[in-house]
């Protein structure tokens, strides 16, 4: 009777511009039992930002460290800032049975997957590249000539779908949820993550 | 823009008093998008019963042969009469698009598994052998013989959930239908499912 179910690290990843951010909040906004990955950055807080709750706030010797122990599931540099995703804290989170939810670009969950390819991959697929275009022309944000860098850039990362578990189409962000809802309570029931609940009962009448 | 999404073949199964009659019964009652596969049997239709509705009746030379020429995805003798599953229908009803549901014992899903790898197998299981324990005497049908026979089988069929998919837990009939139909959606969502999709648009904008 000494089982303890373990929680899931769930990675939500898909081409820039499909609704990552958009989904995630709408997960939050659903009150959905996850927890949210906190990352590590080399970036000063912002006004109200705190540490450990917004972001582990660590300066570059610090995160060296850390790359060298190799206490970051991945990292990456932006904007002269670094950013990681802290090994023990996700570790910590699921052993304490709770799940983790982690949304990153393409390459943070290829580099996820090399390191906990345990985790459940979700590719988050717009309907079709045409619609992922007129989602990022919507934003108004981008030059002609981005927006065509950006749509060869998303189709290289289509094809790398594969390496991921589940692909969730974000045709509407409230059937996106509901997928990723059920993806996260069927994995629960894998028999992989849940055999041990069995063995250790087995005798027990 | 040839895909057409197949259906999937889901497997429920469990030990004998595990109640998958009652959580079949209440994923109907929900109106759950499930098809339920039609058996063939030998033996004769009673008031009301229906060809191809209830049952596929068959009488024993023809049976005989659906056995000869591979066309039974499983097939038991029970009483006198021989039950089986026509694959035909399973095959035409997924490759229609529709989801279908068989509600079968230990030994004929594994029987399944052998011929239809690809079906979705779920084990669904009591929260302790000392429940289904309960639940088979307050049936009241049985001998106190009997009832250690059939949790002997019991014990033995719970060694064999390492052959399923997923272990849903029987500890409430309505969780365990969210539980299935979440499986259900998330599967359809599983890379190998729907990954022929996204290559047949891959080049469309």
């Amino acid at each position: 009777m000494s089982f303890k179910e373990k929680g899931l690290l769930v990675v939500l990843s898909g081409p820039s511009g499909v609704g990552k951010g958009t989904v995630c909040k709408a997960l939050r906004a659903r009150g959905t039992h996850l927890q949210y990955s906190i990352s590590v950055t080399t970036r000063k807080p912002r006004e109200g930002e705190k540490d450990g709750i917004h972001y582990f706030f660590r300066d570059r010797e610090q995160f060296q460290q850390m790359i060298r122990e190799d206490k970051l599931l991945e990292w990456a540099e932006y904007v002269g800032n670094f950013y990681g995703t802290p090994v023990d804290y996700v570790r910590e989170t699921i052993n304490a049975g709770q799940d983790v939810i982690l949304e990153i670009e393409v390459q943070g969950a290829l580099q996820i997957k090399r390191r906990f390819p345990e985790a459940t991959f979700i590719f988050l697929a717009p309907p079709t590249l045409g619609e992922l275009k007129k989602r990022i022309i919507g934003r108004g944000t981008e030059t002609a000539d981005l927006i065509e860098s950006r749509m060869s850039v998303a189709k290289s990362e289509m094809e790398l779908m594969e390496n991921y578990n589940y692909v969730v189409e974000n045709d509407q962000v409230e059937k996106a949820c509901d997928r990723i809802e059920s993806i996260v309570l069927a994995e629960h029931c894998r028999v992989d993550h849940i055999i041990e609940k069995y063995k250790d009962s087995e005798g027990a009448d």
